[in-house]
């Protein structure tokens, strides 16, 4: 991404991009919400060069979607656990996941998700939490948020 | 993003990726959702060098999110338009518009979607298509997509 910083706008697209604009630190998202923690798990399942990972993962830590945890003491080893930002974040990763599949998705030559309790495949679909529409049949439009009001009762 | 191709993995967030895993392809399509439509109509949002731009619209064009439509002979001069694989990929970036208004928004200074029926601003939540399950309550794991039933009836 050519370096214009994207955090300097109002739309919340340029300032997300600006954390986390890049490949492998989606891929090591994606590997976390999977379970993996370790600097060797994510190694292996990437296939990454670890001066490149060790930089990701620093990133990670200081936009405060992952946290470390010190497993080991001698030699200190740590561990990189999904903080709240992190979980928020995996709408956007399920969605990308979703058109993934359906647009470069051959059966047997891609994954699904599938909920670990039912063993079905999910078909993620983006709807209005207040009024239950699927958002791809409404009309939108981008707007500035307004200031909130005053919150009531306040002393 | 290093350069690894992600298209040969059986993940369809890498594949994903590997077409449009770029903050200024992202902003593009952003900007095309919204309407947009013409080169100078993306430079002068984007604020971005011409031959980026240049080189980021071509890109989605060979990867099937924008088409070239000739709007003017002499010069000739074109428009980009969503096709329908640029527009199933809308749901990505409202999920990433939501979570970045939700960690990075403050009133005034970060714009929402609105419902351009009802002026309401859209809260979006991923849903499952069948159950009407709230994913983000789920518990899921990736599995490896198993090959289409043979069609029924077939000769």
């Amino acid at each position: 991404m050519a370096r214009k910083s994207f955090d300097d706008t109002a739309c919340p697209v340029a300032r997300s991009l600006d954390k986390v604009g890049d490949g492998w630190s989606l891929l090591i998202l994606r590997d976390a919400y999977h379970g993996l923690a370790r600097f060797d798990q994510f190694e292996a399942s990437l296939g990454i060069a670890s001066n490149i990972l060790s930089n990701r993962l620093g990133r990670l830590v200081e936009e405060g979607f992952l946290e470390r945890q010190r497993y080991n003491d001698r030699p200190p080893r740590y561990e990189y656990h999904l903080t709240r930002r992190g979980h928020d974040f995996r709408p956007v990763l399920i969605a990308l996941s979703a058109f993934g599949d359906a647009q470069y998705g051959e059966a047997g030559r891609t994954t699904c998700l599938v909920d670990v309790e039912t063993g079905e495949a999910i078909d993620p679909v983006l709807t209005d939490r207040r009024s239950g529409a699927v958002i791809e049949t409404l009309k939108l439009a981008p707007r500035i948020r307004p200031l909130a009001d005053e919150p009531q009762g306040s002393i």
